[in-house]
């Protein structure tokens, strides 16, 4: 399979990640998104709605949004559980990840690292700070209580919010004051066949 | 069950439609979110993110974020596909809604229509007009050539795409120009059981 994606997307990440941990080869296409590599006719063949990433299968058929790659290729695995309550509190938390935590945490990161601010974007800065620590401290909340965000063991939800939660510093959020966080990042950083958000070698399996 | 909402919220509706479609019994109970009640002690401890909607089961066990409650409620029934490939499409088009949709269209509706202007939200204005229209028309391209979003039957990606869509025009976003929108909102308008967003005496079947 091919994963057309771009290295420092953490949505990207959370796809590499689990490949890397289900030890599944696949083959990485990059595009850089700032220079409007998918927005292409040929991009937008592939992901109508030209984002990133976008997992293609070896027959052709593709499929896009990050959280929904990770419910398909996790099917079978330890890290989608069997009971429907735990799989909606999966999805609860991805969903969680896609609208209160990514639109603020990632958002910043982004235009901090990436694309720069414009007038627009500086406007939103404080509601994305402010709201981006909320979205820390519902995890803080629930990770100072259990050890995995659902049913006390690693599944998509955690690596789904792993993905821009370990980098948050890189958009000036500072981690200092979330100890379960930093406990819970490191316990994920240790697992057998981790792979960094940054590390193209380990991609190509 | 309970169902903790606010009328006017398309994700709440999403399950109210949903409900009604599967004919199943509820309590509603609402709360004025302009008014700050879904950040009430009693309400963090339903939703500890502070939002609406939030299903609760008659155990007492709670589940927030929409379309973790409609992929729940859903399970066994037409409107969540047994095949995997089309479960990861129904959750595509979610991820869809929940991040290129709702924060665009939902967002402009709720600012002209509940909550009011403020400096940071007109200097948003123009950039969620542009990506709401952007949406439209990623649906619209798919909805020309398939009945439903996925498998060519309706299953809760419709549903949870129908819910502000249908109400688009609250927000100034025009449907005119989208024929197989319109189309497909009239198809989910005319089925059995169909509750309209507003109808509070429905709810209570």
């Amino acid at each position: 399979m091919i994963l057309h994606d771009y290295l420092p997307s953490g949505n990207g990440y959370k796809i590499r990640l689990l490949l890397n941990l289900l030890a599944q080869p696949f083959q990485l296409k990059h595009y850089d998104i700032v220079a409007g590599e998918s927005h292409t006719p040929e991009f937008l063949a592939l992901n109508a709605n030209g984002k990133i990433p976008v997992l293609q299968l070896d027959d052709g058929r593709c499929l896009a949004e990050s959280n929904a790659v990770l419910f398909y290729l996790a099917q079978g695995s330890q890290y989608w559980p069997t009971d429907p309550w735990q799989q909606a509190q999966v999805l609860k938390w991805m969903s969680f990840e896609q609208y209160s935590h990514e639109p603020n945490i990632a958002s910043v990161r982004f235009w901090l690292g990436h694309a720069g601010l414009n007038e627009t974007r500086r406007a939103q800065l404080a509601d994305k700070k402010r709201q981006g620590y909320a979205a820390l401290d519902v995890m803080e909340k629930h990770l100072s209580q259990h050890r995995y965000l659902v049913g006390e063991r690693l599944s998509i939800a955690d690596i789904a919010l792993y993905a821009y939660t370990h980098v948050a510093e890189e958009g000036a959020f500072s981690l200092a004051s979330y100890p379960a966080i930093q406990a819970w990042c490191k316990g994920i950083f240790q697992l057998d066949n981790y792979v960094s958000i940054d590390d193209e070698s380990a991609l190509l399996a």
